[in-house]
């Protein structure tokens, strides 16, 4: 196994985040070996300093680390199952975001392989990477990630280990994505929404951006409720909720625009209505969402 | 017309919001009179110093400006038509969250009647208001905002004025509720998630917190690229923001958790897809939810 004094590491997928995180090891001065499919995809890197591997085979070989970040589970198992031998004896990191049934799935294979395995989660946008507010996630042995601490701080923020079992950091990732990508469909939304009202985005902007910076103490309020399973309707109920959603999606259909994705949502409060939790706040959705089986 | 150096108030409905509202104006020193239909619903108010009046008519009588904060226009036609030649050269500040054209309609029905009328929106939640960070749109006649601005600023923060047309805050109010409870389902059916993999509400929260604060400077990006109707995929796509959706989506279904919000927003991001968007960045399904006639 080559090592470093500089501790190499090799990034597999260089995509938007794949690029990322290389820029961010070549950064912190580690040897960086960069492979992508399409090779033109490290140009930039090679130019920053990137050693450009010509095989995936020769890109692990190249360095005891190894990380990847694809698009998915399949694209990554495409391209680490042919070199399993080569890997063997090393460290695989794998930030790609998929479910915890696959990072589970991925770390048995690389046990059965002899591989090192981490299975982690990247939290934030790509332009964040390398900096001290990014947040990675980590689980699988905490040895490994103790051994590879030094080169992984590379990416920023401190390396969060959420425990042994693999599907961990993906078992948050899922939360937190579905918090984010659920959000940003409201954001795309609210956007056309306003301008269907003739209101510029760069006029509706500062609002919304009040509007999320109202989540984070909500966030707060409702995981108290949520671990209390006690959900008062002291301050907004369930019923009031789903007045306002009516509006919105009565606009919005009014409009001529989709409104399926805050109808889903109201549909999920007349469920609550209907069972008698009208009166309740809207932290008591949590166990509606859950009873649903389909 | 009554009038007074402390210059009262009336406040219509005495809900969560209506009793902060209420709350606000006696803080301020305002004589505040107030009303709601269940009668009880003042005694807090009361004890704070509130006048109780027995009617709406007598509400509305013992001040030039009422505040009416309700579920819905509706249920605040029902309340101020009785009264209306009550409220004749008074002035009727709407702070009920409803469509725009229910403003306007009511703006207009408050014209026939010579009755003056601002249309508000309350864009935090109940504790917020009275204090510097409170949000309060308004639109209608700015004189008459101008006029009444001493009082109305008791409710907290820099009353903002958006235009004559009375539909303009409640267009306002429509597109940010829509980012509000659209995130919202997106908090509740996170921690959904993450208790389906046994990770503690306090535990995930201040990850998602996190989640929340990467919200505001995407909005600021992509205003900016909506108002340019400039969509570059440079950072994340489409596509790649389809692939996470869809591990949240599969990771909820094999939890036998609905996903029906997340997968509604999936398939707005497949329509973008479909007609060649793919590789375009997520602020571009602005536009593919305004091309939906459903």
């Amino acid at each position: 196994m080559p090592t470093d004094s500089r501790s190499p590491v090799t990034v597999l997928g260089l995509g938007a985040m794949g690029r990322a995180l290389a820029g961010a090891f070549l950064d912190a001065g580690f040897r960086t070996t960069v492979w992508n499919r399409t090779a033109s995809k490290a140009d930039a890197l090679v130019a920053r300093g990137a050693i450009r591997a010509a095989t995936a085979a020769e890109a692990v070989t190249a360095s005891p680390l190894t990380v990847i970040c694809v698009i998915d589970y399949a694209a990554a198992e495409t391209i680490v199952a042919p070199v399993a031998d080569a890997l063997k004896g090393r460290t695989l990191v794998n930030l790609t975001a998929d479910t915890p049934e696959r990072a589970r799935a991925m770390a048995a294979w690389a046990a059965d392989h002899g591989i090192g395995y981490l299975d982690g989660a990247i939290m934030v946008p790509t332009e964040v990477i390398g900096t001290a507010s990014a947040v990675v996630l980590y689980s699988g042995p905490e040895e490994l990630l103790a051994e590879h601490r030094p080169v992984l701080e590379a990416l920023g923020g401190t390396p969060v280990h959420l425990g042994a079992d693999p599907g961990r950091a993906a078992a948050h990732d899922v939360a937190l994505l579905d918090l984010f990508w659920t959000s940003m469909a409201g954001v795309v939304h609210a956007f056309a929404l306003a301008s269907a009202e003739n209101i510029a985005a760069k006029d509706l902007a500062p609002l919304a951006k009040g509007i999320g910076a109202l989540l984070p103490p909500i966030i707060e309020e409702f995981a108290e409720k949520i671990d209390a399973g006690s959900h008062p309707g002291d301050d907004s109920t369930i019923r009031s909720a789903a007045a306002g959603m009516d509006h919105i999606v009565e606009a919005s259909r009014a409009r001529g625009l989709d409104a399926s994705v805050l109808s889903a949502a109201r549909a999920i409060a007349q469920r609550a209505i209907d069972a008698g939790y009208g009166e309740d706040g809207f932290s008591r959705l949590v166990e509606t969402v859950r009873e649903r089986r389909a």
